[in-house]
């Protein structure tokens, strides 16, 4: 497949060129694959992220006021090196203490885990909580066990939000843990992707047919099956989410429809439609939505439904103000 | 193709039931494709655009403070008639009169004209503006023939600021006229897109070739062209587009990186890197960028570049706060 590159080995440099050229207001030492903000919040922990590339925005996309201090990127779709993740950890910190969040992929787990170790031995202040909201997968399998996916942008939006409010390390991660508890997704999708410098797609699928329980990196989901239309898609994935988290009469939700990279928003919204109806049927309010591109897997033809049951705490941190490249939200404009 | 839609007929019915859903601060009359701010800002000249589905966030995710005022939504790629173009200029009338925006298609200028004419015989003061950025067909084309693309994002965001300083509904068209002169686009893909209920793309392209000047509904360019490295065809549109624009030492810019729908956004920062060495080695000063979707052709992989100059005056504008569905920003967060 081609792409708008260079040399695709270069592809993540030059984008973090662009990336820091564009957005001045974050800083990347010359060939570090970690970004901050040029001037940091002080008096407050910090807080970083990071993973393999290919899913812009995430991550550097939500560097900023209110969300995330620091991210660490590796190659396309591959765990960044304890370096790095250590790096980001010494350049984020100030002095109140960081709190490292990430997916649930094995080779990001050894990695944070080491690179914390390795900070808290030089006297940092480490906490960690790592996201396991895909159901993809299936409700069988060990919550420990599953992926982290899109409903990450719901963890990084909250804790951002929080550590602006001043809580210690500890009680970010417990909220991290938390808004994770209260967290699921399920992807579908029509094709796979591409990874650059690579001539064919993760998999390819038979017109007419869908992909059900697809992750972040053109993964496979659980099973292959025909395509129905959105809403029997929807309901589905509601369905199976709500298994879980039992959203019922009274309740109140947040709701991220995420296109993973090729998917058109006219596709976005008529996904939303349902959603949005299904949750208004059952009696469950949706007080906070997010729809469009938050988490791609390169150009995937596909899309993601995460629900979120809410709190007063955890609603209106989804609602306070933040501004990062590419998220922003504020309550009223000057 | 296959597309998460239910019946493709009610694809466009349905993506703005979720819209309205997910955005209650604006309003939509039953069986209306006519979307308005539910608190429209009395005492200033109203700003309304519109024209086919299928180029989301454009139009309705511009809805909203600094933005715009009321959009006009076709079905997937057709103009809206002018009954909805009415509609559309009566809603959004606050008593200052309208100034509506649209890009150079025949059918959108027939209709947006024949509603401007009977909007003035009910007595509602109407100006007109017809966006012309895209050189996709060369600089031999005449101006007045070319069609309005992603340089559309720079007339709202220049205009929806302007009016809400109270600028008279003649001094906006005059300013649109001056932002579309100093306003170009070179679009290239590596595909068309498919329109709902279609099986087969606008076109396609083998492996290894690139469409040069595409426009915004799948349409070919003028050449189809063995794809080269993203550096190369940067440095030609460049070219090309400041063989019009004439940016030299001294002058200062602003840029939209334009994603299609189907291309990942890795690609557009590597495209943006290339495009801001490029202006610098000139001497030229990008003081805005957007790097993004903001005008897409349904799914299709391909990109355009929008320069503008810029003067005291649009550069301001282009960093005044706004606030809409998909794009916001602001000075500072609360």
């Amino acid at each position: 497949m081609s792409r708008f590159l260079n040399n695709p080995d270069d592809a993540v440099t030059e984008m973090l060129e662009g990336f820091l050229l564009a957005h001045p207001e974050l800083t990347r030492k010359a060939d570090s694959r970690v970004v901050t903000r040029s001037t940091p919040d002080e008096g407050r922990v910090a807080v970083v992220t990071g993973g393999g590339s290919g899913h812009k925005p995430a991550f550097i996309g939500y560097i900023g006021e209110g969300m995330l201090d620091a991210v660490v990127c590796g190659d396309v779709f591959a765990s960044p090196p304890v370096g790095s993740v250590l790096e980001a950890i010494r350049e984020a910190n100030q002095g109140k203490g960081v709190l490292l969040l990430l997916g649930n992929y094995s080779g990001d787990v050894m990695n944070f885990e080491m690179a914390a170790d390795m900070a808290r031995d030089e006297g940092i202040e480490v906490e960690m909580a790592v996201a396991t909201d895909d159901l993809g997968a299936g409700t069988n399998v060990r919550p420990d066990q599953r992926r982290g996916v899109s409903g990450q942008f719901l963890i990084w939006k909250t804790i951002g939000a929080a550590a602006r409010q001043g809580a210690s390390a500890a009680e970010l991660r417990e909220l991290a843990e938390q808004v994770n508890a209260a967290t699921r997704t399920m992807g579908v999708s029509l094709d796979g992707c591409t990874l650059p410098g690579n001539t064919k797609p993760t998999f390819t699928l038979e017109e007419g047919q869908m992909e059900v329980g697809v992750g972040h990196h053109g993964e496979r989901g659980r099973s292959t099956e025909p395509l129905v239309p959105a809403d029997e898609i929807v309901e589905r994935l509601v369905n199976e989410i709500n298994d879980e988290l039992q959203l019922s009469n009274g309740d109140r939700a947040a709701v991220v429809i995420n296109g993973l990279g090729g998917t058109p928003m006219l596709e976005l919204y008529v996904i939303y439609r349902k959603v949005a109806l299904l949750l208004k049927e059952r009696g469950v309010t949706l007080e906070v939505n997010f729809v469009g591109e938050y988490f791609t897997a390169l150009g995937m033809h596909g899309f993601s439904v995460t629900l979120m049951r809410l709190d007063d705490r955890t609603s209106g941190l989804l609602q306070e103000p933040a501004s990062t490249p590419h998220f922003t939200q504020t309550a009223a404009i000057a």
